[in-house]
């Protein structure tokens, strides 16, 4: 059924673009957002990865959620290298990553400044102020465009650099707000949240070297710190690496 | 010739990701950014624009000033929609633009925070720090990314938010510098200091709405500016709209 953000009450709080993978963590972003009273475009971007298979789950995972609409975005930050995630530099496997203190190698140079620039430009013109993204600094903080400071400064950028931000603060008001709900969570929180939310995380994918038919590889930083967090939240996960054939939904 | 940065005292300053539009400002930003002992990575956009002629522009103004490697990312901003630029609603024609203080349909929602998130990715990639865009206040005020507090606000993104800045912040350095030799200069002054650095502009090209060919409009605000700077800094224009047949250079 068609969502009709006019005709529901899940849109009051109005309309936010959320980034949507097809990870775990974004879909319970959306369902966070949804239960805040927002109707969420969905905007997912296709970036060159080599887990293009989170595309598809995105768009089923949209579908099912209500998403107003989708929108996939093709972006070619694969053409700049530099990444595990986008070109053949292998991902790293079986990690000690708990007790990793570097910047990994699957860190994707710009990613989640150039994601939130292109949505940032998409509520824009769609006259929507809120952008959510399922970054999380507590369980994996190697990633620095993952942490608090980085979305500050983001949504300082946001409100300076467009037409609604600086027409918001002649009116003494601030326009874009960047909602980040998983901030401060640890995986299992995140699972047992969606769990809370209804979300179907079977449906998501986390694995960052999956198969062409997106069975995860089991070995990957992703995989690892998906397994532990349901481990933890106790919650059985049937799209676990353990279990990697499909698992009909 | 192939321009070598490890054999050109050129290059002695490093590498600089310089934005180059195919524009009189960018040409001018490049050149002022090699006298400043860079070595240039010239990136363009292709992002919809329905004036493309400027991509030639960018290509041909690249090999002739020597620049390291010319790069065309694409990127949907026309997908987007929402500005004169990248879909079918009317260029203004003929405004006073001198006198209008609104923010022109022009302008292109997030045009600057995207190109300026893929060119620190690339520099990331490239191990550059610096970066240069020749935005500029104040002639033309109307547009809310070409202002010193927005540079500023992603200066501090681009440290925020990469691995190279982080790393940098961790040995009490700064890693992203971003260049805006043109910020407070009149369209006549970056005339004249395009006269001084020898940039060809009659390469360059400012219309927003030229023909298929290139020939400008010579009725948008951007014809307007240019052969308003063009005639208070007392040189003749080879591009002027108001001698529009192409002119061998």
């Amino acid at each position: 059924m068609k969502h009709d953000p006019q005709n529901d009450p899940q849109g009051k709080g109005g309309t936010a673009l959320v980034l949507l993978s097809g990870g775990l963590d974004s879909a319970v972003t959306m369902a966070w957002m949804q239960a805040a009273g927002f109707a969420c475009v969905a905007i997912s971007f296709d970036y060159g990865q080599r887990h293009r298979h989170e595309l598809q789950c995105a768009a089923t995972i949209a579908k099912a959620m209500g998403a107003i609409e989708h929108r996939v975005v093709r972006i070619d930050l694969g053409a700049f290298g530099g990444s595990a995630l986008t070109s053949n530099m292998a991902v790293p496997k079986d990690r000690d990553v708990e007790h990793a203190n570097d910047i990994p190698v699957t860190y994707v140079p710009a990613r989640n400044a150039v994601f939130l620039t292109m949505a940032m430009g998409l509520a824009e013109v769609l006259q929507a102020r809120d952008l959510a993204i399922g970054v999380n600094a507590l369980d994996y903080s190697g990633y620095p465009d993952c942490r608090p400071e980085f979305v500050q400064a983001f949504e300082s950028l946001a409100n300076l650099g467009t037409k609604a931000g600086v027409e918001a603060a002649q009116r003494g008001e601030k326009w874009f707000r960047v909602h980040t709900p998983l901030m401060h969570l640890t995986k299992a929180d995140i699972v047992r949240l969606g769990v809370r939310l209804g979300v179907d995380m079977g449906a998501t994918t986390s694995c960052y070297d999956p198969s062409k038919t997106g069975t995860p590889c089991g070995h990957c930083d992703a995989c690892f710190l998906r397994a532990k967090g349901f481990e933890q939240a106790g919650v059985p996960d049937v799209r676990s690496a353990h279990t990697p054939s499909p698992v009909a939904r």
